[in-house]
Parts: structure tokens; C-alpha cells; sequence
């Protein structure tokens, strides 16, 4: 049975993960007869956003604790988490991905990744271990793995497609119920709600996103 | 196209709406065609459960607001839709159905159920058309349509079957890919994270449900 890491960000797409990625990636792995182990950064979330009004609320709340919603409460810290735990890892979308995995949503192309993010996805990636991102969670593996020259989508959007290939990675763009594939660097991306338009269009690109990725796991 | 409600009840399996419940009930909405119109009560929710430790918080949060994380910010104030908007309504379950639209997870089976989601089962019900209970929301069917001898499935657990009957619904027994479909009360029950075990399991049940409160409502 294939380990998978799936990462979250928070609990909603506007200061979280995104809870329909998310929740998407949890039931195409599970149907897939994978073991998932959830997972987030112990650190407070940039902001919480009201998202009725879509206004920061000035609330203050935990990444790890309202990740473990979407977990239904299993879930570990990822300081706790190596690559030799996992066959593969998966990192879902939402204004999470930039806003608390990295601060791409504030820094752009200049941004920071979480230490532990990084380190997993840099022991991952020397590993030769897949590990799939959805919607915005590219912009961290340009990030991180741009040196490597990884072929990423986001879908079409021209300014962060440039802002990934400013970061040293090669920009694709593709299609809503599709993927690109980086087979050199064990890469799957999707857009998602980069894109959407609607949950089942996401939902078909990130069920072949899953298929690819169990599939470079072995 | 058809106009399905989807009643939620805050954003999270401990305090609000189970998340992969919601979710896999929009999907497979979003995927029939269905427009979807998601709602919920504008009122506090009973608490804030820290889904790490599984203990209360101390927080206070707005069923409304919390809700909208799962509605990517497209939702109403459920006191502003009548039912002659909607085609069918759809519950789905966590504990937010039984600590924020009605107080069964504290009365049982003495519970009152929120005024206006009450209001809106009994004007579906009267217009003859049909609502769809997942996981323990089938307990606020029981309480608001019990006098008319519900058919409907919690799974199998004694004690909340129990509760069904003494408020004067039928119980019957169900398996996780199931649902039980009461034609004379046009309301339709599965039992998805009552029984569990997996997300895939429960998306099996949950996929028959959609299917049948779309056929129900023509």
C-alpha cells in the first residue's frame, strides 16, 4: 500500500487550503487504496479571511489546528514528517499555499517557503519520491526545486506563469481536466481553481493528477 | 437544470458541517448538472472544537461565516430562501446538524430544531419536494417530519435509531454504499461517517443519494 503526504495549509480557499482540492485529493487517494498521512506546519496563518465579505477578519488561528478539520483530526505536525515516511507527497491549493506554506501572495517571485516545507520537498525530490501540487501550490516547487528546471502548471494566468519562470521553472499551460508531468523531476500539476470553472472540472484534473502520481510512486 | 439547496451547518466534523460530506455532495451535484445554492442559519454556532485535541476552544464562531469556507463564499442566509426556489434540499451531516441546526447532540430526542431550517423542511415537505439527510442529519427529519412516519437510516447505531423512532420515524438499517428512500415523504438518507470507515466509502453512499433526490425531483 502506497504512503502518501498530503499537505495542508489551513481550512479555506481564501486563508487556507482549499477544501474542495483537498478533500478531492483525500477521496481519489483512499479509492486508490492509498494510505494518506495528512499533514501541516505548526505556525499561525497569515491572516483569517471572513469569507462571507472576503475581508480579513482580524481573527488569529493556528495552520495545523484548522488543517485538521479537513482531516477530521488526523493529521501530524510536519516538523515530525521525513521523506523516508512517504511514497509520494501531495500539496493541494488555496491562498493557503502562498499565504502560509510560502508568502508568494505578499512577495511574489522574492517570496519564502516554511523551513519544513522546504525540507520535505527537497528530501522528497533527492529521493526521487513524486510529489504532485495543485492550483497555486506550484509557485513553491519553483521555489524551491527552480534550479532543477521543472516543467509546472497553473493553468494560463500570464503573471504567475511568469513569476514561475522567473523563478527557474518552465511554464505550461494546460487545461482545467488535465496534468503536466515532469517525468525528470517526478513532478504532477494541475490547475484546479486556478481555472476551475466548478468542483467536478477540478475534480477530473486532480483525479489524474492522483492516477500519474501513484503511478511514478510505483 | 435543477435547483438543489445544500444546507450547512459551520465548517468542520466536531462543530460544523463534516467537510467531506459537504464536499463530495457538491461535487456530485456540480457533476449532474445541478445549480447549487448553498445556505445556512446567520447565528452562533454552540462551539469551537479544536480538531487536534478534539476539546472545545473557547472561540466563538458564525455557523454562516464557517459555512461559507465550504461554499467558497457563495452562500445565503437561509432565512431569505423559501422553498419555492429550490427543486430538492439536501442535509449533509457532522456535528455541526446536531449542535447548530437543531440541539439533539444535548437533548436527544427532546432537541428543538433552528426556526428557520424547521420552516424550510416543512415547506419542502408540503410542496412535495424531496430533501436528502446524510450521516446524523436525519435525526431534524425525525424531529420536523416525524408525525409523518419518515422511513430513515443513521446506519445502525441503537441509540440514535432509538432516538429516530421515539420521535416517531421507521429506522432502517444501512450500509456506508447504501441509502434508504422514504417515496411517501420523498426524503432520502445515507449513512456516510456514521459508519465510515473511508472517504471513498462514504462517497459511494453519498453519490446514490444525489442520484436519487435528482430522479425524486424530476
Amino acid at each position: 500500500m502506497a504512503r502518501i503526504g498530503v499537505v495542508l495549509s489551513g481550512c479555506g480557499v481564501y486563508d487556507g487550503a482549499e477544501i474542495h482540492e483537498a478533500t478531492l485529493t483525500l477521496c481519489f487517494l483512499d479509492r486508490a487504496g492509498a494510505e494518506i498521512v495528512c499533514m501541516a506546519p505548526n505556525v499561525d496563518q497569515l491572516d483569517v479571511v471572513n469569507h462571507v465579505k472576503g475581508e480579513p477578519s482580524g481573527e488569529k488561528r493556528n495552520v495545523l489546528v484548522e488543517s485538521s478539520r479537513i482531516a477530521r483530526g488526523a493529521i501530524r505536525d510536519m516538523a515530525e514528517i521525513k521523506a523516508a515516511d512517504l511514497d509520494a507527497l501531495v500539496f493541494p491549493g488555496g491562498f493557503g499555499a502562498a499565504k502560509n506554506l510560502c508568502n508568494f501572495a505578499v512577495k511574489g517571485m522574492d517570496c519564502t517557503v516554511n523551513p519544513e516545507v522546504e525540507r520535505l520537498i527537497k528530501e522528497m525530490h533527492a529521493a526521487k519520491k513524486p510529489v504532485g501540487f495543485i492550483c497555486i501550490a506550484p509557485v513553491i516547487a519553483a521555489k524551491v526545486l527552480g534550479s532543477f528546471g521543472p516543467r509546472l502548471t497553473i493553468g494560463n494566468d500570464k503573471g504567475t506563469a511568469g513569476a514561475i519562470e522567473t523563478m527557474g521553472a518552465k511554464h505550461i499551460d494546460c487545461t482545467v481536466d488535465d496534468v503536466v508531468i515532469c517525468q525528470k523531476n517526478k513532478i504532477v500539476t494541475t490547475p484546479a481553481y486556478m481555472l476551475g470553472p466548478t468542483i467536478s472540472k477540478v475534480a477530473s484534473g486532480i483525479e489524474k493528477l492522483i492516477k500519474e502520481i501513484l503511478q511514478l510512486a510505483g
